[in-house]
């Protein structure tokens, strides 16, 4: 029997969010919670964050219930009473979301969603809802890098085989395609989200063969319209003289070789030696396809030599965010009860407050700075953040994927230049803290030292 | 509806695995092919590989097989034959897998599976294989580390929040718990796999209350045996003292306060201060939990400090192998047909042929060094890999997860010193190509080359 989606069920959380329900529910909290996810500091290879990952929220929250057979497994590690499991029976999604919309480009301290519900929907659905937002916002980000490295080259999601497992591998072909990828390797985002999917050949085919070039021609009969060879299983150039000649026997058949893929070696050597091959051999129209451990540095350097590659297969290091693989966020409590909230540990003090994040354009239309104040406290520019769920219904469809892909691009585009900077970004963009919400953060101390004193 | 597992999905592939299928099947390849999964290189910053996931892959073989509404959509994308479309409906895997236990300490270049199967089969599974196995192998010997330099102090995974996704929120706390970690916050990894699973309480639930007191009292009075309170959120030493006064309190209610969490600042200075609070408070035995951005380092450098910490909480920086995200794995046709098969592309060479590890083990009982030949040249040393299924059905029931975490508790005992460095291995294991392998790749580039000529 198939196990049941992880993603799918109530106990893909941690542990003690089970544990403070209890409580909760035992000294009778359960008023309106608001938490906030935001990122504390983006990592030193990161001038911006790409927001990714909403729908998968919504698609949680719409669908979060705790099953028999959970609650019944529950009971069994006897940290909980009776009274409180049977309480799981009804938990639902209630509240409201608001957030930033996917494709959305945001900065250190800027709420991605604020969760506002009774509080023990509002604090149980914390690590799901984090696990979904941060890797998506993760790879999002540094497919963004990707593509303003490649310098409109398009790319193809490869990354599958080594993403951290299924779902990573589903939702970074996901991210990178709203972040500008031309389409996935990974044929079921295709069929779940409509993304377009790419395929070439692995080595082993060639490699099955005991003549490469008659591999070449069984694989063009087969994929007669949209046959990529890979040429370097064995000698890359050798191989691309196989392809020119494949492809004067292929023509008689009516097949036209699409083009090649190198994967291994000098990859801006190799093309250029392969764009002559094939030029000099009457193929100027097949496309030269490039793979092998590429991210936004590779490519930056590949397109800076003017290699003639047409397009890029991007992997590992995309789907991983290798060089930043994990962001230092935070769902964090900001108002319960009606009374604003933060913690004040060191290094990880957090803003109380229904929060909205208003952003200001210079007069090319690109980003010139943020105001971060209360939901409350209007201020110039435009709010981010949006109703999404009330009481636990979508207030209005979520965008296509289409939309929220365009929507991306024209927020890349509307990057000051400073921020496009792919090494350590020198200028940091400005989020500022309007007065409204440094005199709530004041006021919530106030409080919290009194009583603790 | 929910969504199935993506992970279950015969669609969770590359397309180029079903492109390249199509091909096989229009030129009648279907002779039996072998694969094998091995690690190019390890990370500069790994020693050793602590070999995980298998039991997944063996799931995923016995359960692949191709929806009608999978085919369906396949069709739409109009790049398959009906006639291939059909073919798939009969896909199932029917073949033998070697695998070496997990558990099992490997290097570079050593199989961690063998797949012998015909070539549709063998070649289809590669990219979810890969999937299963890169992950959870970087993750058990990231884990590995942790429990290295942690000096015998419990570990618990913390990092769902931060894994890449609900699959590696799920299999990281297997991976770890495989690798010595004491259990896990992932509540569903209790129920999936029986790990046991741990829980404090959240900054939020002290940010709800106005008087952190009374946040320690109520906790402490839902969860009368088993309390461990967080007090970092404001003060810590000043929470401490809170802690003592409510375990006075508590005491005449029959109620021990099991110990205190510290998630900031630095944890050796805070962890010495509070220890002295609750001693001098009559809480000796309440125990110090630390966590927040710990991995093998910091734990080397808190235990090299004579830090009262009697147990850590890791998360993130462990489940996403921070400092090495991914591993150079590949999946290589070794054999078709009979006949040896390598690659020789720049820098990513195979080795062709059936192969088997043999391992010899000094005095001691520790790790001298392998050899890797074919499974038919009998090397001195134990063999690492052995049958796992046979024709598709299991040769014997899989390990269970003790005696899987049993194992690598003693490979790990068995690791030289000088790979358990944690900084960049100064020596490298010794893994020797017998004569007999290095003979068939002689045979197999001769055999290409001429073919080539």
């Amino acid at each position: 029997m198939t196990a049941p989606h992880p993603g799918t069920s109530a106990l893909l959380t941690d542990l003690y969010e089970l544990t403070m329900l209890q409580a909760y529910r035992a000294c009778g909290m359960n008023d309106t919670a608001v938490f906030e996810l935001f990122v504390r500091k983006l990592p030193p290879q990161r001038g911006f964050l790409l927001a990714a990952g909403l729908a998968q929220v919504v698609e949680y929250l719409r669908e979060l219930r705790f099953t028999r057979d959970e609650i019944d497994w529950l009971a069994t590690t006897r940290l909980f009473s009776d009274d409180f499991l049977a309480s799981l029976e009804d938990l639902r999604f209630s509240g409201d979301l608001h957030a930033v919309p996917e494709g959305t480009i945001v900065f250190a301290d800027e709420p991605l969603v604020r969760i506002t519900a009774p509080m023990r929907e509002a604090q149980f659905v914390e690590s799901r809802v984090m696990n979904l937002l941060h890797y998506a916002t993760a790879v999002a980000s540094k497919a963004a890098r990707c593509v303003l490295a490649a310098g409109g080259k398009p790319l193809v999601d490869f990354g599958l085989r080594r993403a951290h497992g299924a779902e990573a591998g589903l939702l970074s072909a996901r991210a990178s395609y709203i972040a500008g990828f031309a389409g996935t390797a990974t044929t079921l985002a295709g069929q779940r989200f409509g993304i377009p999917v790419f395929g070439t050949m692995a080595h082993s085919f060639v490699q099955a063969h005991d003549d490469e070039a008659e591999a070449f021609l069984r694989f063009a009969r087969a994929q007669p319209s949209n046959a990529t060879l890979l040429i370097d299983t064995y000698d890359t150039e050798a191989a691309a003289r196989k392809v020119v000649e494949a492809a004067r026997a292929l023509a008689a058949e009516g097949i036209t070789i699409r083009g090649v893929r190198i994967d291994s070696g000098d990859l801006a050597a190799h093309a250029r030696r392969v764009r002559r091959i094939l030029d000099e051999g009457g193929l100027a129209r097949a496309q030269i396809f490039a793979s092998g451990n590429l991210d936004e540095y590779r490519l930056r350097d590949l397109v800076a030599q003017g290699a003639p590659i047409d397009a890029f297969g991007v992997g590992t290091r995309m789907n991983t965010s290798a060089d930043a693989p994990f962001l230092d966020c935070a769902y964090k409590l900001a108002e319960y009860a009606g009374v604003g909230r933060r913690k004040r540990s060191e290094g990880k003090a957090s803003w109380p407050g229904r929060k909205q994040v208003f952003r200001s354009f210079d007069a090319q239309g690109r980003f010139a700075h943020d105001v971060l104040s209360l939901e409350g406290d209007a201020q110039p520019g435009t709010p981010l953040l949006a109703p999404v769920l009330r009481a636990g219904e979508l207030v209005a469809p979520l965008p296509a994927l289409a939309q929220i892909r365009a929507h991306a691009q024209a927020q890349i585009a509307a990057l000051p230049d400073a921020l496009r900077a792919l090494d350590e970004p020198a200028a940091q963009y400005d989020v500022v803290v309007a007065p409204a919400l440094r005199a709530l953060a004041d006021e919530v101390d106030r409080r919290t030292r009194r009583s603790a004193a």
